[in-house]
């Protein structure tokens, strides 16, 4: 049986994703794409990566007529996303792809994000769409919220950890060095080649990432107690991967083997043996997530570094992970593409 | 049913990309994977990022069982081949993607390589394995010499306007801008990234490439009297993609028209409308080839360009392309991956 | 002596270039900074690469009291230096790094620019800046216009060889490989990291980039007759350099020879041994200009490629040359740097 | 007065970068370049960015005649450089760039590059050369060991804490990204473009990096007692430069005072506003080290971030500013010029 979808914000870099994905899909159809700003051309105008599909043109999203379609990726930018989202029929089932849903405390979203709520009802029914750790509210969910690029790979690093009870909760630092697809398709001075390439620097200091928000929230409810991490990342040259090393206070041998366990069925998940790193450079346009663990010198210390491409496992990736389980295709379905290396 | 396949010479950039594009194919197993250097190693180990893969472990090719393989993906060092490549069973089909078959003529391959050929009745037999043109013939052959990656690119040029007889044969000049991945994994200096990134340079100036030797055998050929162009390569720091800008004494019409003639039907190469330009960041990781064609100010003056990646279209995927014709599968299968981008 | 200079349009890539050179200069003192868009604020607030420097704030350059200062930078986009420029005392030398007085003819201008000169009798007065071939006319003038970089580079290989009649002036093609930094600080998605990055692509087709004019211009004149060149630029993912290659009809010899005695008593361009090829990479953050000069396997056909710094010697190294010598300074003052290898 | 110099291990990135710099020195002059593997060639051959300079040939260190040369530079591998400054006549005075004699403990040397020193009396006479904490002692020395670059960005930040008592000395995380050129010239699959673009790894885990040995050795200098830092360094695709997120236990406001104060002295060292924070890109090819403090939202947590480009301040840059204190000379002469942005 064949599902049509739909995704609405199609002309970013999470909606061109999600297309070149859904392009190998055995049982994914695309029926509508929007982009209100560049309603009216074509998707190979847009993205001259993908004029080989057989594509419907862009629309604005008020224009799609949405009864025959299953299933809704919203690629919006935040605040839009949520604004859209609450005009959209009832029988869509929905994978939001921005921040907007990501939080489930109208307290703290309107604290790390600076607004209210547009949608607070919607904003309760949505499930986190951590796949790895919420698949079956996932599978029966109508609305899914997708995480941050960086939020998901702390949470890789960190959730079987705190749930094994192996580490300090009150020690965690988790240090990113992030690729620049992660800030979008956006003009900004600082993402243009001739500011970033050929050099690197840290950004959202201080504690004020908007991605605490999320580890804060998922963690402390996993422990049962407040737990909230030192985070800090960094921007580097290159365009996918996201770079997480993880400094720990435990055994590097039991934090190794609550990851191991955690992840031994997970076909995107891979625990590398104790004592190797890995590199973005392997995951590079894939759904998988390497994580290493390593001994460090001083006792009870270890470091965990995990590496995922954040457009893809980050964010689309893990948007049609989540869409096949709500629509009971097979979770791996289309998303088995080896990386691409060098 | 399942073809199984060997690859010899699978620690190296066009292997790795073999192995990602058999991946996916519907029809094909890896049967045996070796690489005399690295034999014993897991094919994890030596490119993680294909370890999430089930493989046979890295083997020299003399260890290989070749009884029940069908085809063998030859990914050696030019010379190298054609001394494994005339002690392997007869029964085998052979897609070799070295330099050693891709000229006919053994005088040539002495004047461009600098040795005698050791392997001169293989080289008669030796399919020249330009899919688009050589499809018969690569359909029923034993063994298929793969392109030149630049050969292809100015081949996918400059073929159709030979033959249409739109262009000045004598002064047919071909810019190509290569990324890094075509020159392998070898160790050179010019090849590190502190000496590589950052600029740009020519190379092969002064008529030296050896791929001039396939230029001037096909040309030669499909125009029945010498064509010899002027070809220069340059190295500009990115992994993969062939730009190649064709300056010609021509109509731009009627190359234009010409080009979409050839390649009406093809499914990887693309022809943009008249006066666009193509770019490889938009082929990158796929085996699609788009063409695009801009008149000049001058009268009877008009270039040509064309994007594709070199590891793709110009060396693996044009393999499996082939491999795929003389296994009677699907000429497309495990190729339709779209690029990826960013 | 210490001359007082300022610079309008200090916040772009080619103003930071103009204070990073003088920062070093022997007998030039930065007495303004204007910026409109960024006045008020300092120099390290909006170049923190100039931090250490003790220069003023940036104003606006109305604010500015050119009273004491004797040469004036303008570092503008074309258009608004125009404008600027015709308000400015008459007291001031004057360098611009515009396009504004590149062209001599105000039908050119009208043609290349789409619109008319808002100071023709300043475009009269201006003195053409390529400095090895308008050294006198460059001292004695109020008002000097700096070359377009790429124009700068392609006028480096031809003008010896128009002098010296040792090509075929019907048969130039010029083609360019671009870094980023020439495209300016604006923010345009093409030149976003994310888009730039990791490949290459053409622009400016079809004889419609404006540095035509100017080839036009100076070419012509220089052979009494009409020389209109093929030029095709290419922007390929690094931040400074030009990599020029040139594609003639003329004996290598006699091509290298011209160059050679144009340049031999020339502080900043090095004509390398006949057969050496140059790269951005040797001259980057430089004035320097290195030219390679190649014979052609065809008969009397060869290849000359030069490299320089688009930022330097292309434009704001330029710039400095010519107010030293419109300053009465050491022709080289400030401008023997070494280039940044690796 | 001018002072003479030679150069040993001239072919190397700090070799080279030690030739850029003191191209611009007012009072030292380079008498000779030994570089045996490459003895015999000009220097513009073996790094053409620096064919315009008029330089000695390379020779072997053997071949050099010492007597009217007052200071070797030794820019040699570590374990080599032992072996030959051990044979320097001794009025020589000696800056070695290598690791051979940054630790003063032979068992320290034994315990971290695994083999008994060569020069044990030698190592006894270094002086450590961290110019802005050993100024006096060396410029009275006859033998400064160059640091680790890594080693010098960590004990920027550290040293005036350890010192001003503001941070627990037992919760030290330095977390780095080092670009490519501190690896050096060496052909290593891992240096390649294709292998280390487009992505970033961690390396050096598990307390094993060699610039632990130095860290180690004057951290606990300098507080009394052991200091044992947590330190990681990722390798990331630009060519200079190191950034150093170095995670504490402290005040920020003390953190940022007890910095603001120990370098406000420095000519190189800029202490930002507190809550700024440095990157690579500002400090390329210059001497400057950029520090920023930001408070974390944990109580008594902060962070201090460095950053410093390693072929320059971290190498060839001190070597020289120690070689300008040595010889008397003004310690900033050469060492001023402006980073190279964009």
């Amino acid at each position: 049986m064949t599902h049509s979808v739909a995704i609405i914000g199609a002309s970013g870099y999470t909606g061109a994703e999600l297309i070149r994905l859904i392009a190998t899909h055995p049982s994914i159809e695309i029926a509508a794409l929007a982009a209100n700003s560049k309603a009216g051309q074509s998707v190979g105008a847009v993205f001259p990566h993908l004029r080989h599909l057989d594509l419907p043109d862009l629309v604005t999203w008020e224009e799609i007529d949405f009864s025959g379609i299953e299933l809704c990726f919203c690629a919006l930018p935040h605040k839009t996303s949520q604004e859209v989202i609450s005009q959209l029929p009832g029988h869509l089932k929905i994978v939001d792809l921005s921040a907007d849903f990501r939080l489930r405390d109208p307290a703290d979203y309107q604290r790390w994000y600076g607004n209210d709520h547009a949608a607070p009802e919607l904003q309760k029914e949505a499930v986190y769409g951590l796949t790895e750790f919420y698949r079956d509210e996932i599978a029966g969910a109508r609305l899914v919220a997708g995480t941050g690029c960086n939020a998901a790979t702390g949470q890789f690093i960190l959730r079987p950890l705190i749930e094994a009870g192996v580490i300090d909760l009150d020690e965690i630092i988790l240090d990113l060095i992030c690729g620049v697809s992660g800030a979008g398709r956006s003009l900004k001075e600082n993402l243009l080649h001739a500011e970033l390439s050929e050099g690197t620097n840290a950004y959202g200091l201080g504690g004020t990432h908007r991605h605490l928000g999320e580890f804060d929230q998922e963690f402390s409810a996993l422990a049962g107690r407040p737990v909230n991490i030192r985070f800090t990342p960094h921007l580097a040259p290159f365009n996918r991967g996201i770079l997480a090393t993880c400094y720990l206070k435990g055994e590097a041998e039991a934090v190794h083997a609550a990851l191991s366990a955690a992840y031994a069925e997970e076909p995107f998940i891979e625990v590398l043996p104790l004592g190797q790193a890995p590199s973005t450079h392997h995951v590079r346009g894939s759904n998988f997530c390497h994580i290493g663990v390593s001994a460090e010198r001083g006792a009870g210390q270890c470091q965990v570094v995990a590496a995922l491409d954040n457009l893809c496992k980050g964010s689309s990736g893990q948007a049609l992970q989540n869409a096949n389980l709500m629509l009971g295709e097979e979770e791996t379905a289309g998303l088995m593409l080896a990386p691409c290396f060098p």
